[in-house]
């Protein structure tokens, strides 16, 4: 019988030993704020880890602290629903180079200041090494799964290519195997829209009063429409406008788009951090699967045992179904397990995260298999 | 026979007649910058009247005085080309509200000082009007055809649909009759990210010795990843270094792409005015040409008995062929006579600026009809 709600635990782990990271540094004491729902089985094989994505954090189905709207997959993470808490341990840490507890440029340096743009910069594989440091700790040695949607996919594919035996499914939604240049050029224009505030500082903003609030919200202004579908934005706002009869003849927000984008852009600074922006995109941008593990996609997945399932979404047009459908091939050549399916689904890349019950039970199957 | 180079002349013209506008204002002494090539001939006939891009200027086929670059569209027009000026008089005038000499935000309001924002908010049909202005003045009093890619293009379904008697044909290449709800969100983004830039300083930066050249970089980078299509991205750039053996792990511009967009933003800020941005994307984003005409589009048209020719690319995913299609059916349901293509292009909205030869062959076709 399915409980109402699922047990949730609040944890910040810190690590004794050193994180390496690929850029050749370590990091000291790194902290990882994670939660988890469900009981972790006697047998210890029933651990579901769920990877977040680009400005998502811990709180997977459990009230946000500052927003108070629910978790991000409250929809999908429960008991009965599809990823079941009544049956899997569920872990979701927050990244690495994140602000929501885990470790990252707002968090003190050894010198007790801030690191800000003095913290190194990381890569999936850094955030990835991290996660495996907390599945040691919480001693889970083989995850039942690990899944993804957009970032979190990243993590999870880069854990089985890398870490082949530490899963048995990997399931990577609306993700891709390298950062094409379109997202590196989105990517970019996000970070210099930071850079350009001038209340950034140069990154060392914390305790003055100050963040560049402005440049985070245009960052986050465009990046919000491409995760979203253009039929999307034609239906739910088209040219209407925002509590007004007629156009203003200025600069207001005359149509309920740019209203509503406005919001995104404001509201989002009140729960991120800017440096945190800067680092997660740079380490998407960075991400090349292939590169990672010797040149050839297929080579990296050739000592993985485990199965794999891709989905994508017809109307996601950042990390559309072509990028899928490259890391389905790479796995055929690799001879592992694979299912691939595009969803249909009118809300462009953010599908993953909204009202699409096909996904709920294509993932639903695939942690049954 | 063809001779080597378009005869061209620059002038400036200034009204006599306040210009009347969309939103209940009017301008005084309103200068309209413009270039012609070629010769009008005697029955005054041989108009062909091409209007420029959101950023794009007069400077249609001769040198720009301030990049030192070829015209924007040099490759189109000239002696023996697809707008062959051995044969029609071609008027280029730059838009209102910009910044190359014709009237707008920078150039000085009645009481001697500019206007910035106070300058009225404007509409592509006020562009039209001072088109109109002009035109009235060199004598035009009805056009060979009127020819416009992407705002140009607009221009053009504009002046067709609110003063039919004007043209005799109506190319809109790359265009809409209606601004899209996502074109509409890109364009804010880009304004909000000028004036999140505190040396904007409300648009009155005239003469302080600092420009919101930051802000008005991040909107050009913004704006020219849509100019684009992904393709062309992934195969002018992929995730190639920029004169580099190996990922820096900082932010610098590692990648070519990023390296690229910053030059691009960077190098706009030199030539444009950042009020005149606001003012022109704002225009684009009011543009309805329903709304214009009573609220059916095929009403636009019904008293218009020019020749259109629509043009759309495969790759342009920021006026996509289904925004060319839709005025097809409304030119359809007037019963006025429209031929619309789709060319294979790989170049995305750009395309109608770049190498298409059988863009060429398609103008040149529809002026001869």
């Amino acid at each position: 019988m399915a409980s109402a709600a699922p047990k949730v635990t609040s944890t910040v782990l810190e690590l004794n030993e050193a994180l390496p990271l690929d850029c050749g540094l370590s990091l000291d004491g790194v902290r990882i704020a994670y939660e988890t729902y469900g009981t972790l089985n006697e047998a210890r094989d029933n651990a579901v880890l769920i990877c977040h994505a680009t400005t998502g954090d811990q709180y997977l189905a459990s009230k946000h602290p500052i927003t108070g709207k629910p978790g991000w997959w409250d929809r999908m993470v429960g008991p009965g629903k599809g990823i079941d808490t009544d049956r899997f341990y569920v872990i979701c840490p927050n990244v690495l180079g994140s602000c929501m507890g885990t470790t990252g440029p707002s968090s003190p340096a050894p010198d007790g200041e801030p690191w800000a743009m003095r913290f190194p910069v990381i890569t999936i594989r850094d955030m990835v090494r991290a996660h495996l440091a907390l599945l040691d700790a919480l001693e889970v040695g083989q995850l039942h799964a690990v899944v993804g949607g957009s970032m979190g996919g990243m993590q999870a594919l880069s854990l089985a290519a890398n870490w082949p035996e530490r899963t048995q499914r990997v399931m990577a939604i609306a993700a891709t195997g390298e950062m094409p240049a379109q997202n590196i050029a989105f990517q970019e224009v996000g970070r210099q829209a930071v850079m350009a505030d001038p209340d950034w500082q140069g990154g060392a903003y914390y305790g003055t009063g100050k963040a560049p609030d402005s440049g985070l919200s245009v960052a986050r202004m465009a990046a919000h429409i491409t995760y979203l579908s253009e039929a999307t934005l034609s239906e739910k706002f088209g040219r209407r406008l925002q509590d007004r009869e007629a156009k203003s003849f200025g600069f207001d927000a005359d149509f309920q788009v740019e209203s509503y984008l406005r919001y995104q852009g404001e509201s989002f600074t009140g729960r991120f951090d800017a440096n945190s922006y800067l680092y997660i995109t740079r380490a998407m941008s960075y991400f090349d699967l292939a590169e990672e593990c010797g040149g050839r996609l297929a080579d990296a997945f050739k000592d993985c045992k485990a199965r794999f399932c891709l989905v994508s979404f017809d109307t996601d047009w950042l990390y559309p179904t072509v990028e899928s459908r490259k890391l389905a091939h790479a796995l055929n050549a690799a001879g592992a397990p694979v299912s691939f399916v595009e969803l249909a689904a009118p809300f462009g890349h953010d599908s993953f995260l909204l009202e699409v019950p096909e996904l709920d039970r294509v993932i639903a199957g695939f942690l049954s298999q």
